[in-house]
């Protein structure tokens, strides 16, 4: 995949900032100019809950964390860079001059995109003087976590441009979707502005308050909506008589009365105060710092969810964020360049994700053989049996494992997985993994586990190259100067 | 909580169908008036599809499946229901006609809930002679999966309705919402129809198709929707400056001429073929079944990760399929009246979840553990450790683990596990499990678990109390005749 190496950022507010801890996060370096005063605070928080999200997110490993860079001018952030990203209050006329000093002092060759939710690129464009790099770039709240990016350009916009723009998306987990004509508000928004209004008048009317909407929309097809969309879901409910049978018997309903939309609501300060005090009664006492933790914790759980739709292949956002990960390994997995022979293998760093607690906020049983799975699926990697090696049919399956629970695991902890080889022949590999509290490095819960090198149709056990082994057998090596570990052949029930 | 002892459903279609699983599942017998002759066909397709959902979306006893009546008349259907829902096509004449029959021949306290979903309760209750129990119960489908049932009242429902109306839903899994005044469509469909007047522009335009339009949704806003609506989503952007501040912010928006919805759009053969032929090719090869299957399979993948928000607790749909599962548990656990002492006991039915499946379609290592470990809490139930006992701050903790793998689960199956108590005193249990193919009977993997009776507050062993230890020992020495099983004891790497 075609990647970006170093990206710049203009304008770093609550979009600018989801953008620069994408790029951040997938190990591109960011220049960033904005001269607001709480910019780099803003910038900050944004981060930081990015960085809890991906954690739980994904086992796969990160990159290393791309360099931030706040600059004291404009110039300075775009000079080298080849993807800019333009995030300044939505305004024609300020994000024209911005984007004009962005035009005279840019690479030839860079990507230059607008978060713009509404405004044409073809006015954005209209004064640069290399206009046929500009597009629209136009992102989703929380930016960190949301794939979405609408991608629409203007006249003057090349195709080569979109191309490329389109193409730089997956290697940072994002899905651009082009939109094949400029309107204002381009799909996205306009969706959301119908049904917007609607609800508007559903409260002005006191048909409704807030938590009641709120309620009747994730409660039914808001759920519909995170895997499907509208249309799919709709060609569902066809059944057997298609889609085409569905429309035509909706086509009447489109001429009964039902909506208010012929008007607009005005939202003056009586209904603005009427929405703000019912929206405090829903939020109760959760505060926007504790929403946006749960709704984080929310769609990393969606997102893992969809990763394993459709039989595991993965479906829609899930599917991307599964194609992301294996892209993560493809770059980070299968190198044994450089481990320390005095220590066991540390290979799985993570946090408690909130999908993995118990009502107590302990961690439950099998998550712990989940992580536990991911070490030695880190283990495999590291000495060749990747993802190309699996497909090629031949691959290391467990056959015992035993477990000791040693303390508790809470919501949110750092923990990370070291392993010892404790022993390798030519189909078997016996490993010891121990599970830590990343803070004082105590030891949480061990697992010892028997692997066995299989032909994978075959379904049977057969000895694995030398490609392989050779790389297991020096690591085996290494750890046979370390002391062994307590509780390695322990049975059940065994004395101490 | 006020249960239905028996409902009746009048229309068994889709929706009908719907209605039918949900009661059938929670354990309450069911009656179908429905002259359609492929009535039971169609009703037949739901039911199992719901059945698959379920077996995948709760670990939980189901109550042993009501009984299901196809009948002859209207009134027989109808007689004896305490639940009554009507489910026939949209039109308020013939609607009336079968709310009057129901109203003559029902049960003078039963409740009467009307799947419409657009027409008012006011014009449906106008010639019924107890108008005061008609009320409007709106699901949305698929209706065994998707909790919202809106509640609507007419002039004449009596608020004692409403209120019994709301207190049934929550033991059949769903939740019910209260919409305050009635209008044409209620609260999700006007939403619905406004989102899809903009849509059908948005292709009727050519901005965009079918596919890239449902990407843009649930790619970005279906996201946030399936946990937590608009308005709450709105309320976090809007971040410390608050709701009040973010609508006074998005007033002038709404002045805008963003979208076309003062025109309707014309919806006819031209825009009907347009729409199918981009739906064919958004579905590629998939069949519909394929895409309802796909489609319940992320709705369970859903509604679990939700079931684990909130540190947890459970937010929204998750947090009702949390309180779902705890009824069921109240009802279903805590017995020990029978058991059959010359087998293991047989403990959790489950079929293997797209969730649970690699690549290949295997279940993942870890995915075991969580059968087992659900294997260990039914057991625990069996003998009184239920939610109460472990509130009340004592459980049991695994300590030790062991796990062997004979074969493979894989996507789909059914599988079942069974229980032998090895050994008990005051402090600890020791127990094997063993994890069934339920088509064969074959043994796939087995676990052998030690347990320790902890407070949980002090972290420490304590000695269980009699009323607890009682039942396990009678469960014990039954276990005692039975021949020890293959492979206790053993340790990692053991010759055979």
């Amino acid at each position: 995949m075609t990647g970006i190496n170093k990206a710049a950022c203009i304008g770093g507010g609550v979009i600018g900032g989801g953008w620069i801890a994408r790029f951040l996060l997938a190990g591109i370096d960011v220049d960033v100019f904005d001269p607001h005063p709480e910019a780099s605070r803003i910038v900050g928080e944004v981060i930081a809950n990015a960085e809890k999200a991906y954690a739980m997110l994904t086992g796969a490993p990160l990159p290393p964390r791309g360099r931030l860079t706040f600059c004291e001018t404009l110039e300075e952030a775009v000079a080298g860079a080849d993807w800019i990203q333009e995030s300044v209050p939505e305004r024609l006329d300020l994000k024209r001059g911005v984007l004009n000093e962005i035009d005279a002092v840019a690479r030839p060759d860079a990507l230059i995109g607008s978060s713009t939710s509404g405004l044409l690129p073809t006015d954005l464009q209209r004064d640069m003087k290399h206009p046929e790099r500009l597009f629209v770039a136009h992102p989703y709240n929380p930016v960190y976590l949301l794939p979405l990016v609408e991608i629409v350009g203007g006249e003057k916009t090349s195709a080569a441009t979109i191309k490329a723009a389109m193409e730089r998306l997956p290697p940072i987990g994002m899905k651009g979707v082009h939109i094949a004509k400029e309107i204002e508000a381009f799909v996205g928004d306009r969706l959301l502005e119908a049904l917007w209004r609607e609800a508007l008048w559903l409260i002005h009317d006191d048909i409704c308050t807030v938590e009641t909407l709120d309620d009747v929309i994730r409660y039914s097809f808001g759920l519909r909506w995170a895997q499907m969309g509208l249309f799919q879901t709709y060609r569902i409910a066809g059944g057997e008589a298609g889609m085409r049978h569905f429309l035509a018997q909706f086509g009447p309903c489109l001429a009964w009365p039902w909506t208010k939309l012929t008007d607009v609501v005005d939202l003056d300060d009586a209904l603005i105060e009427k929405i703000g005090q019912q929206s405090d009664e829903q939020a109760a006492d959760l505060s926007i710092r504790e929403l946006e933790r749960i709704r984080d914790e929310n769609l990393v759980g969606i997102l893992q969810a969809l990763k394993g739709g459709d039989g595991g292949k993965g479906w829609g956002a899930g599917k991307l964020l599964k194609d992301f990960e294996q892209s993560l390994w493809a770059q980070g997995g299968g190198t044994t360049t450089s481990f320390d022979p005095s220590k066991p293998l540390r290979l799985v760093e993570t946090k408690v994700s909130p999908a993995w607690v118990d009502y107590n906020g302990h961690m439950t049983e099998h998550r712990y053989l989940q992580v536990f799975g991911d070490t030695s699926d880190a283990l495999l990697r590291l000495v060749g049996v990747d993802v190309a090696y699996v497909e090629a049919g031949h691959s290391y399956y467990t056959v015992e494992t035993h477990i000791r629970h040693l303390g508790e695991a809470k919501l949110g902890q750092a923990i990370h997985s070291t392993c010892r080889i404790l022993s390798v022949n030519d189909k078997r590999l016996h490993v010891f993994h121990t599970l830590h509290d990343t803070a004082t490095g105590e030891a949480i819960a061990t697992a010892e586990h028997m692997l066995l090198h299989v032909d994978s149709k075959a379904g049977k056990a057969t000895p694995a190259p030398a490609v392989i082994l050779d790389k297991v057998k020096a690591i085996a090596e290494a750890h046979a100067n370390l002391v062994a570990p307590e509780g390695v052949g322990r049975y059940v029930g065994q004395k101490r």
